[in-house]
């Protein structure tokens, strides 16, 4: 892999973007993060159609796909395994204030990191004291407003864990703070529905789209704190972890699904 | 003034900040707009006490107030007028993620702009397509997530009007999408609270201030929907446009409160 901090920005190699940029300056952009593998991006044509979605719900050009493709892959190109990241932005501002001028230039950011070691130990859920708030317009997609996250992120290092549920604006649990959430209920799995709040997360659909053929039944429902807490086992998903069975919530062992391997190894198969 | 687009990041002229800043990554971090007259910053003890209060949320060290005004107010000499902005983030990530490290090294942005020429014609004022997400932990401070006020901007530039009034998650109105909001209502102004989402503005922490001395009767209180339907008379504020009323709500001609003018001289006149 490039050294760790490779990075290209517009396609060309830089570290840097202008203060004007409006992702810095509201957060008016995208990103995606990436699992590449030999050299090539897992499930890429599933990260470009979230992408592409949150490029209309914001107004934005959607980008090229093998242009992206082809930078990331130049970022990572003879890693067994790296993570990569792609921001896209509006661009810099051409006009002072929230309101786009509409002639605005995307930039597009994209970076290699070295793949990162697991964590050790029991994986550590907890209960984030931090809220999602709910826009159904922003719900979904992978925007760069994400100071939610990192206030529960930084609550979770208080608790001593790796991880924290988010609850809606109805103490609904929606997701992990960077992970989607899966709660054993009567025999199924249940993942909340993404329509109000959260990141539609490219583990999640292929665990959606996959689970039937490894035997396990998943299905899309609201859950409700009761359950949550009253669940036997519990998984968290996102492309760098997987499936990952939580051990512990809220201080109490769980069970773990050992067919949550299968899966695992029947999405890690799959292109 | 120094030429538009004059800038310090952390007290050196520069246009550039690093793709790493978390303030571009997740928008972690916070800003001011500050009004300039006579190459002094207005008001600055309450923007700074704000941008404390945000600091003190985000968990990010205060920065020093002599620095920031002697920054702002070098990009500002000799100008009669100017904008400014502050903007202060986390700074560059030191690990990949949502989580603090704890170690980052803030970023600290110093903009100058030119007075904007006041629009021409009268001010008109649509109801949000968009929402405020609510979440009570960002509500009143100036953080840098703003995709919701960028949405509702690009909706308020196709109904082809200046301002529009985003409303909370329970349809309740808050605030405009960079102006807070005074609605009359039987002989007094009444402005929503800020607890749950919004951004507690300068402008309208100095009208509540100082309005009984305009002999105006002004108070914090929730709005419905139609008491803003049914009001004939609204005002917004921020410190650009100062007391801003509107001629005109969803097509519907308003009244002027002539007092509002006799407040905005006691304003200006305030330190």
């Amino acid at each position: 892999v490039s050294p760790a901090g490779a990075s290209l920005v517009n396609g060309e190699p830089q570290e840097l973007v202008s203060i004007r940029d409006r992702g810095l300056q509201y957060g008016d952009g995208l990103f995606e993060t990436l699992r590449c593998e030999g050299g090539a991006i897992r499930w890429f044509d599933r990260h470009l159609a979230r992408l592409r979605l949150g490029c209309e719900r914001l107004g934005l050009a959607p980008p090229a796909g093998p242009l992206l493709r082809a930078e990331v892959e130049a970022l990572v190109k003879g890693a067994p395994r790296a993570l990569a990241k792609i921001m896209l932005t509006r661009g810099p501002a051409l006009a002072r204030g929230y309101r786009p001028h509409g002639g605005e230039r995307p930039t597009r950011i994209v970076s290699a990191y070295p793949w990162p070691a697991p964590a050790a130990g029991p994986f550590r859920l907890e209960l984030s004291p931090v809220p999602l708030g709910c826009n159904p317009q922003l719900a979904g997609i992978k925007h760069l407003n994400r100071l939610e996250q990192v206030l529960a992120q930084r609550a979770a290092a208080g608790m001593g864990c790796d991880e924290v549920v988010m609850c809606g604006s109805e103490g609904e649990p929606v997701s992990g703070s960077m992970s989607n959430l899966f709660v054993a209920h009567h025999g199924e799995w249940l993942t909340p529905p993404l329509t109000r709040c959260g990141v539609a997360g490219i583990m999640r659909e292929l665990v959606l789209a996959l689970a039937p053929r490894a035997g396990l039944a998943v299905r899309v429902a609201a859950l409700t704190s009761a359950q949550l807490a009253a669940a036997t086992a519990l998984i968290v998903t996102n492309v760098r972890l997987g499936l990952q069975p939580v051990h512990c919530y809220q201080g109490r062992p769980l069970l773990v699904d050992e067919r949550g391997a299968g899966l695992q190894e029947l999405i890690d198969g799959t292109p």
